[in-house]
């Protein structure tokens, strides 16, 4: 599983930009092929649903919460907004950082108008801002909605801020939904495989997809089995969705990554509606799957170390 | 309250344009971190409809008398459309000016289009304003109406404008409203704690929102404290809205500085529909619970100066 | 009236401009604050119906009438298109211009779409073409439909177009007409003062306005002049409309400029319908009692001089 | 009729390109102020429905038809699109050519949306196609569909490509075609007169307009005269259309060139629907009215030689 | 059929780039005028419903089966989108590729909205990346939805491609495809034949059609001829289509190239759903009919390689 000499760097990265992307990449993946993405994209995406609420503890309406986590956490990157990391990400310099490019709110319906995302700020955005700040910003991730009456507009904006992202050394993460008046089912495995197979012909380092449904056919683990293969050199992270509880996430992790040939997980609300403690622990327990490659009980067991504490 | 010392300087600042910002924010905030606006974009939003009428003052007919509130009362800064700078900022050469960058008329229902206010300037219109006339221009704003069909245009709009704004030095305030087809209320609490939080993923520096309506849950005050939390370092300014009589004005604003964490007013229509004369007290009576920190009765004890007079 | 030394130059004009931008307004204004324009942009605006038809002379249906008219008449301006201009203007180099730059064809109707009239040509194609030619085009004329469901695309090129022309050193215009599914009635007062007040806010050194219509509570003149007062320091002009009495016309004009604080005219059909002889001797009676400020008895004694001739 | 020392030059054309201009214009028209257009945009326009069926002579399937008619017959120019150029016009260089900057199929229909005829290529991509190849490509043609939804971005692509086309010396073309769900009879009089004097306003050398419909008021011909003078000094060629019997062809030119003002023809099916022979002959008996001033017997009489030959 | 000396170089390639353009061409033609295109776009256009299902060959779900097939097989030249080749092409330096400029997703119905297939990259993108990499990219293809109620930002798009790849001496392939409400139907023959002679107005050097479907007038091959006319210069390939028996392809292709005067086949689905071993057999039988001009049995002999194997 580790990798540590063999990275591949697609041929949209120019020779001299090598080594910047080969660091970028070894940053994020902590010298495996692998991934926790920490996705906080929520304050654009769900406004402030997923910050205060009767299941979600009070340290998440605060936003430094989410730099907080990233920080004193074990994470791979913290993936959100440039807006965002314009106002923290100087206070807390010890993170990486992938910096989201577009975002919309979930307040038009698809019944109303099909997704539209477009880019709030463009690659040399990131890159000046990374230079001028002299922060680990190590990719950009941009949101594509396959199946909207915009898709094109996606699909012309993702291609091309991974090819200026790659002509920088930057690593690429394309979340990629199916979504729109065209879609029956958001999760249906052909669907999901296709999602990611379209992230490569985009030139994606990573995909995000949500995890497909099982089906008679096929259960869940198969489906991303079979979408894993279709991404080709193109690496899937799955999305960890709604909060859960903790042991199951873990459990779904190493599933994932130990038999449905996944690179790892992007997670947002599983971390940061906890408290920072708890969230502290949850992204160790994470990382040690992921980066370390401990068995699940040693992962599971790590999450005691919290109620061992006091 | 005072800060003199502590200003913090987003990461989208370059060096170079830290002491700029630094002045300019002073400038507005009077030392402070607090903020008073005189909102004066109504000659496009609303046309007419709050310069005339029967409640009022004939004075507010003549588009001067903004200007000379702006320059004879206690302000932190006057916001209105670059295009009326160029008509009466170099004969008022000290006010603090916002510059206004985009603007819609009412006149198109939400039920028949959803809200579209379009950039009618550049962040390098209001520079190059600024740099040939020597005036005090310290910030930009711009609106942004989420929830409408045409976010995705506001919203990219709002980030170019404040990232460049910021690389130049200067202030940035976003108009944050939910409206369109898709709204149902747009003064909900938890909308409005999400616009705020949107307006810091977005990078700005003061948030102008609606007050929150009260629910059976939270009271309008205790909204406007979530609302706070979620913008994080993002300052919120509520509106003013519709006149009402001057002590309520006074009164509200105490109790959200004092309550609700807000950093201050953007008033326009409580001020310019008076005569000169009465604005000029009440805005001496709104910057001294802002800027001095006064007790209310203090404020509302300086408005008798105006009928103490003759 | 006469106000040769005190011309008003707004702040987007830049010092090194002020001398032409003041030669340009002393030219249309003929060293007042007041303006005839000679309004000609029906070829695109109307098509033929002002040229050809039972109440129109002869003379209209070929274009070099309304050049003939300009040039051996007396006005402050001739507002046509770019295009025109480009066919005879040369011809005609004693005439001062007012370059339009944008116009629609009246044939799609409101009910099918709401109006969207944009840029034909550029500020800098104004400016190279006067500069290759070295005519006397003095400013830039736009129109902008408040209320259309473009209202955006039209403020936003009218701003521009605006602040480039002065930065040019050119006067502007803005026609300024309400139109569209959402306007029940495009001549109501409140509606006419409200856009005199926009063009202000969008920079403008002179809008041309609809004569609002009389109510129960303003007469047409009364409600002129409130018009005027929120237009501020933009000078307003009312359109003539269609062929009336030219007499009639020449009261009306003295009424308005007299009690409505209008700054002048711009006629077009009330001129070019007539034959040539019968449209010189009307500009001079207008331009009588604009520039020279004759009483009306004279302006209208000065008519006679046509059936004096003969 | 003929023309050789004064050619009326658009002031839109620099002084450093009169010359060309006045080259180009001479090419086309022979020294006089006469135009043959041989129109061929069809293969774009109404794809193959005009090069092969059963009335249509099976020459004209072969692409290469049109340029062996234009170079062995007798034409003033050949009109089409930059594509087409860039296939034949070299193997064809004694040609004067017009290259079409837009088009559009005959596909979907004005109920399902009106049309929109959008630029192809630029007028900086025929001067560097010309200078490249050394062609003699005199000027430039545009479509502009007025009344269609999508008339202000005809008007607009119009305006800049004759003022483009005219900065470099070339002469310019505009089909103006009243078109959309608005129009409800595209020849009535009035209307063709109105798109003459709108193609005026573009600043267009050469407007190409369909026949006028007779009314109960005007002939066909009395109503192209008044269209030709609406034209003013923008000349008016009128379409061909469908293929006729060729002397009646020859006597509705005749007629319409000497009374009705018009400059000439614009010829495409009338033309290469035919064998190259017969077509060959038709250019020449309509070269010889437009170019020659030939008495229609004299033209008529022409045609014989096809029979005559063999 | 052999055509080594005479290469038709279009006149927008320019005297500097002959030498390039004659190379490319010849590299993918093969010293012949013929093309046999391996068309690998579906990852886009139909997701992995191509890849994955009954009947396809499970080594399809793998994208490097492509790259496999091209580099071990004998094609003229790889079509897929420049993500792709981002991804695999430097891995696989002896094919010859052709950049896909645009694509869409299949999800959205005509019903629901007309295709829309936008640029993802452009000309200079693919010019960039063939010089870092020093890869045989030897021309660029794009999609036209003629019909398309978005036909005219397809017919833009193309044209402007052709040109600058011209430019770049590359050579051009149009996927020219009739489809969108307006569209009964997709392969009539007279529709075909126009689809066919619209590439060659847009200047391509080949144009991939579908198959005209038989009439009771003529035979799909005798339709298919007209095409091949109506096409002037501009080279026909045909589309594979679905996969079908090896043998029936077989003779299709050497109807279609003896009797269609098409230029060859571009064909995916009929080779990827196969294994490897039996993919690569199969481009040999194919590119000897095309390029070594063999008899239909000596190419369906070649399929028995396979069998005899083992």
């Amino acid at each position: 599983m580790h990798n540590e000499n063999q990275i591949f760097v697609p041929a949209d990265v120019p020779e001299k930009k090598h080594d910047v992307f080969i660091k970028n990449y070894h940053a994020i993946t902590r010298n495996t092929d692998r991934l926790f993405l920490f996705s906080c994209d929520h304050k654009i995406e769900h406004l402030n649903h997923d910050f205060y609420g009767a299941t979600i503890n009070s340290q998440a309406l605060h936003p430094e919460h989410l730099f907080r986590i990233a920080s004193q956490g074990t994470i791979g990157a913290m993936a959100t907004h440039l807006g965002l990391l314009a106002r923290y990400a100087k206070q807390y310099p010890n993170v990486n950082y992938i910096a989201k490019l577009n975002g919309t709110t979930h307040l038009v319906s698809c019944e109303q108008q099909d997704p539209k995302s477009m880019l709030l700020w463009t690659v040399d955005d990131v890159i000046s801002f990374k230079e001028e700040n002299k922060l680990m910003v190590s990719g950009i991730g941009i949101t594509v909605y396959l199946g909207s009456e915009y898709e094109a507009e996606h699909l012309f904006q993702a291609a091309q801020a991974i090819m200026q992202a790659h002509k920088a050394g930057l690593v690429t993460v394309v979340w990629m939904y199916p979504r729109g008046k065209a879609i029956c089912q958001e999760t249906n495995p052909q669907l999901i495989a296709g999602a990611a197979g379209l992230a490569l012909s985009l030139g994606a380092d990573f995909v995000k997809i949500k995890m497909p449904e099982a089906t008679n056919m096929v259960s869940s683990t198969q489906a991303l089995k079979i979408a894993s293969a279709a991404a080709g050199n193109t690496k899937i992270i799955y999305s960890g969705g709604e909060m859960i509880n903790a042991q199951d996430l873990l459990s779904q992790l190493y599933e994932n990554i130990h038999h449905a040939d996944v690179a790892g997980i992007a997670a947002g609300r599983n971390i940061f509606q906890r408290s920072l403690a708890e969230s502290i622990i949850l992204t160790q327990a994470i990382s040690a799957i992921i980066y370390d490659n401990v068995d699940l009980k040693v992962a599971i067991a790590h999450l005691n170390q919290l109620h061992a504490t006091p």
